[in-house]
């Protein structure tokens, strides 16, 4: 079995709390990563693919094919942008590391079936010290 | 002449703008870094130290009191907050890479040299791909 | 499935040989990791636990707490440490990155199953070129 | 289950491409990697073996082994050379990186297996932002 | 004084060795670097500029405008091309890394110029090993 | 002005304390670092040469040469060694990284200036935190 993985990057501004709890309660669950004036992070993000080796190009998946649909399912969306407010896709979803990973292999998932190719993983790394791997429900 | 330097990181939001200017003009100047929802990054902060080497410690600074220093001046007043609206060192400067160092050396100069400690250099990096170096004025 | 990982880091000494073998024996199975005088390494630990992720707050599991547990039953044991002589968890081991990875899942299983978290994976990188990565027994 | 995983680099030329297609066809396909005058890259090649830890000596296998296996094996034969024309276990095959992933581990998991070790995966890192990862057919 | 550095990076082959000499003479000189078939590398490019920073946008120089040049000058020249053949910027120069920052340096220096910035350094990466500095003649 | 750089890397252990201090004393100043059981890292080193290119080989100086120089003069030297006990450059000087580096400079002036070369600066990387820089008295 053949993986492929492509990284891409992404800068963006969140905040993490819930609307239906107070400051306080807030800040107790999520500390400084509730600020109210927002904070932000140069993400990386990982997506692989698996699948058989196409003995015509000896590739899985042609890498700027998958390149290009990372770009425009995601990237463009939430590359300099407010998780919170303005990509559609986190819309109703606490802007965690967790729920960020599920949302962009909600984007990819089916674009990619759509090509022969089967998502395998969405890894998303928010620091240096902080990272989450999704392999989908 | 030894040099010694310590690197601390921070996340941040920020926004490129001036407020005279349309919403037209600043995205023309400074494109996505002006969304008007805010962005963000996780800068690495490297601070440079220059000075003899003491014979009594092999020291030319202990590392522990000049990752204090930088943590109570720059760290603690930066870190998960909002460049433009939190971070008083920022106030009346735009929120670009250049002026946070400038600002991040403001902040460390006379707190070192009142150690005895001589600043050489305030370098932050804001991606993997842009890095800025400030040597003071 | 969702997995999230944590980075911690740690430096330590360490020498790998049987004290029933003599120099020379343990000089040719260990080379020069056996030196009866120590060496060391900058150790890098990833810690992965699998789970759901809780709708309440986005999170699998709050990655400060897991940073804690991390910290109190593992870096403050080692850190700055000889692993042979005064690290509690790897007596009777030969101190093989292998071992410490065994060593370091025992400290860190049953802490986080009481949080309602399944470790999965324990990685300990020695240097640039050599890691390991334990998945239980 | 343990794992245990080798860095190793080598740099080489390549260029994708198929003979019976002319410079139109694989210029559509296969982009700038099929110039004909090459291009090259510095591969990052990462080895994973699993097994039991050894009791007598910590290892599931000794590194200086498995470094010696990857250098004769591999890094020897492709180090400094143009993968088209100069690697005798990539003749016959278009030189992608999934398929010198294949290729890597037909030359490893034989010679490993003599040893009493199982082969796991091999990653090949081609740039920052691609790799591929084989974990046998 | 500021200094600004923008990273960017190609893929390219090349071959070191003397027309004049015979291939014993120049695998004397320049080792398995001298293998006729070429080998490659995943250049790292970092471009250092100094100056005043502009009250009016907080920049020494856009930094969009700094990679434009970076890419229309050097990388559409150079990536994923054979440095010995195909680089005019290279033509009748040995095809060290020390030539090529100074091809670089001579592809960069006036058109920066005429944007009124001062370039100060180009640092070519060759191999995580290896790399070179130009500061100018 | 052209600077190459050639990075090496070694582990070692050490230990931070003046043997006419008592414990208490020790610990006050070198806090964990004076660790009577030692403790250790992996050490990066990189050593900068600066001259002209020559126009015969396009090298500064032959990378080849400067890296057997580093590690006949330095890396059998130290490396899997006791910083404090076994090696003969750090003797009577206290194992800081800013000794070790001046240790490492005094190793390699000469038989550099001997190659008719000029040693420009050494730099030691403790942690991914932490270096220090060194130009020479």
């Amino acid at each position: 079995m053949m993986h492929i993985t492509r990284r891409e990057s992404f800068n963006a501004a969140h905040r993490l709390y819930r609307p239906e709890w107070d400051d306080e309660k807030n800040m107790e669950v999520f500390g400084k990563c509730s600020n109210p004036n927002w904070h932000g992070h140069n993400y990386e993000l990982f997506v692989t693919v698996k699948g058989e080796v196409d003995p015509g190009t000896g590739f899985v998946l042609n890498l700027k094919k998958l390149s290009q649909i990372i770009k425009s399912r995601v990237i463009e969306k939430i590359d300099h942008k407010n998780m919170n407010l303005e990509v559609e896709f986190m819309t109703g979803r606490l802007a965690s590391t967790e729920n960020l990973a599920i949302g962009i292999w909600e984007q990819l998932r089916q674009p990619l079936e759509e090509l022969g190719a089967s998502l395998h993983c969405v890894k998303v790394v928010e620091t240096e010290n902080n990272f989450v791997e999704y392999y989908g429900s």
